[in-house]
């Protein structure tokens, strides 16, 4: 894991250079609470998980990480946004995220629906912008779009949402939730690299891009039973004290922890597929799941 | 009078016969309450002023109504979020919209919130699908993207909440809110029929755009004043009540209507300047100003 943890560091780095850069210009927004919220979100930090995978994937198949860097930027204000409504208190009402108060806890919940609306849009802002260059440009800006959109992650925050208080453990809607909620946007990250290369291992990285969902949704929900306040920055506990339908509601957590092995290994039959030294993909497996320590 | 009210009615029965169409598709979504949440808003009608602009001036200046109608669509997708949000009770906290009750009175404020999210992302992928066609669809595209965003309509929002119970009126201040908040999509309406057509009277639209924005939101200003609910379907008298930054605080009402005749006929005078038939726009102006009665 040594080596995966210094590739990995050194694309997060180079993806957080990116992003400051952007953040700089965010910045000079009128009034100065938009850029304010906008950039608070943004700069809290955090693993950067869909661009560094994005970049990764980008070098292992031959795109080239240079070429999709607003594509991950573009993800990465997604994402963001993405936390940004889900903490809001007609939501998940959590008031922390990374260790640090959640958005409409410094700038109330009107501004953070603006920070959030406004991050959306200015990611299809960064992806139009790359649509001039051609047509396999558009359609990975379009990818990514669906992805996130209602048939992709608001989807899964719908029937998240739908299902917060559900007495019935049902593991069709869970799967449900997983895939668009947590999948689609790790989906995006992995496919856009393929799209801007001619297709190339589209499949496989449309299956990765799933599995690795449901294996970060799943340690997401072992932790929130087993992991503390200080490593992960953000509410424990909370699915259970509200009743949230989890993999550990649907599963128990002897079986999460089973499936998350399963899944690993899944993860690794399609890495093998891939030619080229894939040896990243594997150690990113291995990073999620020792998440759980 | 007649004519124009023939044609507004003949855009938009074909607008609305469009947007009919896509209604359907969205109204499969899951889980249902997306779709329907989605739906509910879309199909509470109203004036459909900012796609009925962008054909009449399609027609008008010769890109013709047929080439913009998913622009058309976006564009109301984007308005209708707009008002999903600023709805909400963080922010505008408005129980009625077009004599109904909102989204959020209907579904809860979470789902009102993904509602807004979901059509705001579902605008973008209807315009990246226009993308593949060329370059100045792309420029049409990323053009109402921009006055939607951080430097657009949400700007406008984010001034307006900062300033909602501001005991200082400042014309600077209200000027920024109307130009971002209102005249930025009404812009956009009139200037990507231009954009698809070589630029033809770029900034003759984008001046007249402009100022109708002024024209909409005085009169909005004027009509929260002096309107009636049976007529206008959305809760009245609150500027005043809560101490809101309006044309009527800064000018004064009476210097309010002064200033919705100088803009009329700043109007006219730019549609002076577009040759062929511009009767629809002449009536445009007319049609905004006499909601005034």
């Amino acid at each position: 894991m040594a080596d995966f943890n210094k590739i990995y560091r050194s694309y997060l780095e180079r993806f957080n250079a990116h992003l400051e850069k952007f953040c700089d210009g965010l910045n000079k927004c009128t009034p100065s609470v938009l850029g304010d919220s906008l950039v608070y979100s943004l700069r809290l930090g955090g693993k950067r998980v869909r661009p560094v995978l994005m970049m990764a994937v980008a070098d292992i198949i031959g795109t080239g990480a240079d070429k999709v860097m607003d594509y991950a930027l573009a993800i990465e204000l997604i994402h963001t946004y993405s936390l940004i409504h889900d903490d809001l208190p007609d939501m998940d009402n959590d008031d922390f995220r990374r260790g640090k108060p959640s958005n409409h806890k410094v700038f109330g919940a009107g501004n953070a629906i603006l920070a959030g609306d406004g991050l959306l849009n200015t990611a299809y802002s960064v992806l139009f912008d790359e649509c001039f260059k051609g047509n396999e440009y558009v359609s990975a800006a379009k990818y990514i779009c669906d992805c996130a959109g209602i048939h992709g992650m608001i989807a899964g925050q719908s029937a998240d949402l739908l299902h917060e208080k559900d007495a019935e453990a049902d593991e069709e809607t869970l799967k449900f939730i997983y895939e668009n909620k947590t999948s689609k946007l790790l989906m995006a990250a992995v496919v856009v690299p393929s799209i801007l290369n001619g297709g190339k291992y589209y499949s496989e990285l449309k299956e990765l891009g799933k599995k690795l969902g449901y294996l970060f949704q799943l340690t997401d929900d072992i932790l929130d039973v087993t992991g503390n306040f200080e490593k992960l920055g953000k509410s424990l506990g909370k699915d259970e004290e509200e009743g949230k339908l989890t993999g550990i509601k649907v599963y128990g957590l002897d079986n999460c922890k089973l499936r998350v092995d399963i899944i690993g290994d899944d993860c690794i039959k399609i890495i093998d597929g891939i030619e080229g030294d894939a040896s990243f993909l594997y150690g990113f497996v291995s990073f999620i799941k020792t998440r759980l320590g």
